[in-house]
């Protein structure tokens, strides 16, 4: 019996990444085996964060809102991925629009480049 | 002497667009030639609209009012390429990250999916 190591390719992590927390579920343990724990995110509101742990609270508070999600378009190569989406959500209510990069080395996933329209979360931030 | 049709491929297309708006001028015929008639825009502020010539108005702005533009990730298939960038704006005025989603057939550009976060936008038609 020879044990093979199946690393998951880039694509399939962030696939696996997706399922995880957009299919009315947050698999917090699946999510932490995905992502690097040096995960550096940047995003519209957040700006640019290293760690996985307040990237996974953000993560987190979208599931919970989280009604329905559409893919728009997926492109990848080797250690790429780019996705457009479409989510609607409680909070703030209605459709919006998210573009998310994906850079993979390793077996993890290393950097998310987020970038949606934060019009509606400042109004909540303000509120 | 033989006469050849050399149409671009997908990427250099879009490599072409971002040339012909990017470096200092505006090329508007360049443009024309690049984006199909009916093409399928659809941003943040924008909404949908279908044609070219809403949208060349909207990058003549954007060109017009660019400073400085950063490639940050962009992939590419067959027909489809996605652009991450920061574009130096003086209006509205500071560093502002797009996502550039393009869908590409039969030698045009047919669809682009633009995303920004609209927040600065907003309030320069609101003043």
């Amino acid at each position: 019996v020879i044990e093979q190591a199946t690393a998951l390719t880039a694509s399939e992590m962030v696939t696996a990444y997706y399922e995880a927390w957009t299919r009315g579920t947050f698999d917090e343990d699946r999510l932490r085996s995905i992502l690097a724990e040096d995960l550096v995110f940047e995003g519209p509101l957040a700006g640019r964060r290293v760690g996985a742990d307040a990237f996974l609270r953000g993560v987190r508070d979208v599931s919970n809102a989280l009604k329905d999600f559409r893919l728009i378009q997926r492109l990848e190569n080797e250690d790429e991925v780019s996705v457009l989406y479409d989510g609607d959500l409680t909070r703030p209510a209605g459709t919006h629009r998210f573009a998310e990069f994906f850079s993979i080395r390793d077996g993890r996933i290393r950097a998310i480049n987020l970038l949606y329209d934060g019009t509606e979360w400042r109004k909540l931030a303000a509120s």
